[in-house]
């Protein structure tokens, strides 16, 4: 399985992806699930995916190769994110229709791709583009998209994602979310790929990855464990 | 969807259920989802169930007739827990074959189960019945089971279930559990029950029902999301 997360703030985008993969449970590997776009002087681009490798691949080769060749259109030609969104799908779709005999054989070919970005003249966006080609927009009500084994981070995103949250606490919010997920699940595991990008910066995002054992990543969560300890036995139980 | 958990430790076991079911999300009730076994003197029974709930509620019936018609094998003769796990298998596999005629529509009769209970001359045992009617037990290593919308309560219970908990703690753990899934899931609802069944009393559990907007259930949510973002805003982000 695979756990990503994308957050849309007022300052910008944080992506993040787990690197383990599996044919089966005595298969596992690591791969990393986040490809960054950058280097172009008025946009960025960021993509975190779950689902089939060989197919998450392709589509990351081919976004790729048609901005280095020039095909239009391209990352680094779009005029929007939707722009961008409209490209993952129909590349999406082609990668699965090439390999639609996998089908047959009883392989899942689904893929699915948090977008984190921004193109001249718009805001930072967050898109979730679905195994079938079709995409969402995260707007003002939904901030974070997540992919995978989403439901144990669930809580801790549900609970402190706000609009107005600088970056730095967000990364911090989004690692607590896998720090639930590694826990309780031994499907997602380390290194955890982290991007942070800055709105309007259209530099570099800030980019980390924590392996296993990190020590500020290790020491975050032996301190939230501690700190969720002593807040339990704050609280009183039910009345008998 | 549902959520149930039931939880071993040394000291006795509590059992805890959501009330919301339904058919389509249009058509939303409440039942309540836990039955307790009691007013023998020499041993204590609760049952917690997810799924199709004409399925669980024959199951409930067929056990609870068996034991006032003295029919054998019943709960208030039984030799032990998993004669008592054997006994939910074997109803639960006949009231689905009764129905099996469903599958053809397309209803899903699965089913399963958690039982806790104590019988003579056993310590307090955990059992969770899987829709097949096989059983499994609790042990050391793994001391509650989950059924239904299981993962965003799972973190909670991973990081501090503990086998020499009192149950008072034990049971706001549960709520604490509870209160990550009805935060992020929509289809878990209250009212919550909970059951603490202190071990070797053979009394009654004491029995608690959260209804909406329950002042001890909704400061407990208050007190602990408020100690959790105290506690976030004490840790340092990610170094830049």
């Amino acid at each position: 399985m695979t756990y990503c997360v994308g957050v849309l703030v007022d300052k910008g985008v944080v992506l993040a992806s787990d690197s383990r993969t599996n044919a089966g449970v005595d298969n596992v590997s690591v791969f990393c699930k986040m490809e960054l776009f950058e280097g172009a002087p008025d946009r960025w681009l960021g993509a975190v995916c779950s689902g089939h490798l060989g197919i998450t691949q392709a589509v990351l080769a081919r976004i790729a190769a048609d901005a280095a060749i020039g095909s239009e259109p391209n990352w680094r030609s779009a005029g929007g994110m939707r722009e961008v969104a409209g490209m993952f799908g129909r590349a999406l779709r082609q990668a699965r229709d090439e390999q639609s005999h996998l089908m047959s054989s009883g392989v899942d070919t689904a893929a699915n791709f948090i977008l984190g970005g921004q193109m001249p003249g718009e805001p930072p966006r967050l898109f979730l583009v679905y195994a079938q080609g079709n995409f969402i927009e995260a707007q003002d009500g939904t901030r974070f998209f997540q992919i995978g084994e989403a439901k144990y981070g669930k809580p801790m995103l549900d609970r402190v994602v706000e609009a107005g949250m600088g970056l730095g606490e967000l990364s911090k919010c989004v690692l607590l979310s896998y720090d639930a997920t590694l826990r309780s699940n031994l499907s997602v595991g380390p290194p955890i790929d982290l991007a942070a990008y800055a709105g309007w910066s259209y530099a570099p995002a800030r980019r980390w990855r924590f392996v296993e054992g990190d020590s500020y990543f290790e020491s975050l969560r032996a301190r939230w464990g501690v700190s969720l300890r002593e807040a339990f036995a704050g609280l009183p139980p039910p009345s008998v």
